[in-house]
């Protein structure tokens, strides 16, 4: 498979996991997931598709919290992260690590906002506790079928 | 919630789950997660049901691995690992902390052996390849909807 084709495959499957599943490390060592918002799926943010275009991998991923959460807490003692997506029913699944960074630009807090987040973040977008982390990979593992790949970034 | 509530909560999303995600840590240090076969959901594995009564917490998760895999070369030089269950669309999920070990016993083996996992293991039980890994969590932390609980073992 040309590395055109796997990273297309990769991308695809951003766009159509119903969730994604964060993996920090604890402060006792261990691997730590949950599932997470999936900005990436076009069909739940259609709006959110374009900003994704400015990465060059098209692997680029942003993710919302709490600034008060336990991964928060986590990723700033240990930015080693892995992203997981997957259609267990489709046989298909894109594993990406990397770090995590808290993303401070207030024009990409603005960009990703959504209304029905004041559920999470009541003040809004100058909400205290309205975070934005980001994530580019430096590694990922996909299976699309019989299909396995490697990318290294 | 009481206890009791709690552990059923958890042990109803690991028999209905898709799938299963493992996270061990892979040797520079990343988290590293991967669907696996969810061998506790009731009706892909009806005739397994059973073999998991036998743990005091109903948490007891085995999952089948070939022995040359990436994650037993990791699980042996770290057994920390993360077990996740989701169910994304009715907001459902359990986060599983513990140590993960590889079972050398044959009756457990021979037990949880599946006629089509001969396209896995093509010389059947006795496949030098067959693998079995067992897993207690020491941790849970779950969401059922707004319902959140952490359970410590």
């Amino acid at each position: 498979m040309e590395q055109s084709e796997e990273l297309d495959l990769a991308v695809k499957i951003l766009e159509v996991s119903p969730a994604v599943y964060l993996s920090t490390i604890s402060g006792d060592g261990f691997p730590e997931t949950r599932a997470m918002l999936n900005l990436r799926n076009k069909s739940i943010y259609p709006n959110l598709a374009e900003v994704f275009n400015e990465h060059k991998t098209g692997l680029l991923v942003y993710f919302t919290t709490n600034t008060s959460s336990h991964k928060v807490e986590q990723l700033k003692a240990n930015p080693k992260v892995c992203v997981y997506y997957s259609k267990p029913e489709e046989w298909r699944g894109l594993m990406l690590q990397g770090n995590l960074e808290i993303v401070h630009d207030l024009n990409i807090k603005k960009t990703l906002w959504q209304k029905d987040w004041m559920m999470y973040y009541p003040k809004g977008i100058d909400d205290v506790d309205y975070a934005i982390l980001r994530f580019c990979p430096l590694l990922a593992k996909g299976y699309h079928q019989l299909k396995n790949y490697t990318i290294n970034f």
